[in-house]
């Protein structure tokens, strides 16, 4: 199953793709949120949407972030090794973890907004995992249980704000529009395998990111493991799985970012695309 | 005025304390959440509770958390000279900011548990901010406009998952019980002077720290600014001003850290106080 969520700003209704077109589900669930995912209210759904007759929207409405603000966003820095060689920095023996504030969470084809006095906006391309179940001191071979399904995500970065402003990252990573989430929700059926899927990135349709989830470092069920070693992980929440090689920072012989009127798109194999264009703080 | 949550566990009910007795005020607001700091609620019921024949609470209640799950807790690293130089950490040239996940949050009397593989469970007590009005890209003369209320705050650490154990800081922020906030939040009106307030904190009856607000580094209306300035604070927002000297990590001639069967008491001036017992986890 395919989850979007539809309509202006904060006032998203949820719904579903079949068959490449979208479908309203408001009728049957209020919203994709932790009651939701904490329930059996996606099973169900499953089956419901399977003999209801359900009212289709057009596929030019705007698409919301594909799920209600979770209680976090926890991001793995540093799990591709071409992206920490980019970077300068070394493999991490473990992962390393940081947030990102809810507040930065938009739609996918949302504008992305540089921050005020901000001069390194730089994009990455990410899989983030949508937690299904509570999820504390989880096992390796438990940890797919606890996953509702997988969605493209954008994790924004201002790079001055992140290394040059005197800690900690998040203070790169959360600013409004800094994390566009979606077009949808796949559910785990969807992909057949999820540590072999391609992720791009293009800024004005040149080719900046080109990877692949079987060069994650530490993997799905091990990144559910670990950060439930650290935190619960409520039903909704996202871990957000880092990013290949590509990012603006990475760039030679000089690094450069976005700027007012540049494009951005994305896409993972299965979980479709995403574009922001980018404009100034006004 | 003072606001109370109290009730069991996911259950609670808004309350305040008025003449230090407690009262029930869910028949007037719902929740201390984003929507009750955002709109004039909080003007409204201090209208409203003077007219009011409120219903008394037991003051044997379980007090909840002072309100409900926020967005976010946003932590300041470092921001009393005293505890910079106790932990061997220079003094920060602007302020450190990291996070707390909101899953971490538990009443002021709840017990801490200890985390699973955990030998470095350290206090911290502090001065919280809860935001009451949406605040991004705040002047400084300005911030206070943007503030609800105060509330005492437990920024509970595991110190070696914070430090030792390959980044960021929010690795040893976010378990479980590690956030206790409450007994209430005063509103402003309620407090003289913020930056002249006293902090202690006891471990089994043993004073171990003993601050006072004005020696932070950079104060509540300079914090508000900073923050907004790379993510908005929504209203129910909390941002933790950071700790005093005192904590184990800081103990000589060596750290020492909680264990099970500890008491660890708090409190601040004209914010109340709060005990909590120290659990292994089982």
């Amino acid at each position: 199953m395919k989850l979007i969520r539809f309509g202006a700003a904060g006032e998203e209704k949820p719904g579903v793709i079949i068959n490449e077109e979208y479908y309203d589900v408001s009728g049957l669930v209020k919203e994709y949120d932790e009651a939701f995912f904490a329930g059996n209210a996606l099973e169900e759904l499953k089956e419901k949407i399977k003999q209801a007759n359900l009212p289709k929207v057009s596929k030019e409405v705007r698409l919301g972030p594909a799920l209600a603000r979770p209680s976090k966003i926890v991001c793995i820095g540093l799990n591709y090794k071409d992206h920490a060689a980019e970077t300068n920095a070394a493999i991490p023996v473990e992962p390393i973890l940081f947030f990102k504030a809810t507040s930065a969470i938009v739609g996918p084809n949302d504008d992305l907004t540089i921050p005020k006095n901000s001069k390194k906006t730089d994009w990455e391309v990410e899989l983030a995992i949508v937690i299904g179940k509570k999820a504390s001191y989880v096992e390796q071979s438990d940890a797919l249980n606890h996953i509702a399904g997988y969605v493209l995500h954008n994790d924004y970065s201002e790079r001055a704000f992140q290394i040059e402003r005197n800690g900690q990252w998040v203070k790169g990573k959360s600013c409004d529009t800094f994390a566009p989430i979606g077009p949808f929700i796949a559910t785990q059926d969807e992909i057949e395998d999820i540590h072999n899927v391609r992720l791009w990135l293009k800024v004005n349709d040149k080719l900046m990111q080109d990877g692949n989830t079987s060069n994650l470092i530490f993997n799905v069920p091990f990144l559910v493991h670990y950060v439930s070693q650290f935190m619960t992980l409520l039903p909704g929440d996202v871990i957000t799985t880092g990013t290949p090689a590509g990012v603006g920072l990475g760039q030679k012989p000089e690094p450069w970012y976005l700027k007012e009127g540049d494009v951005v798109e994305l896409g993972i194999d299965g979980l479709g695309s995403s574009k922001q264009h980018v404009k100034a703080y006004k």
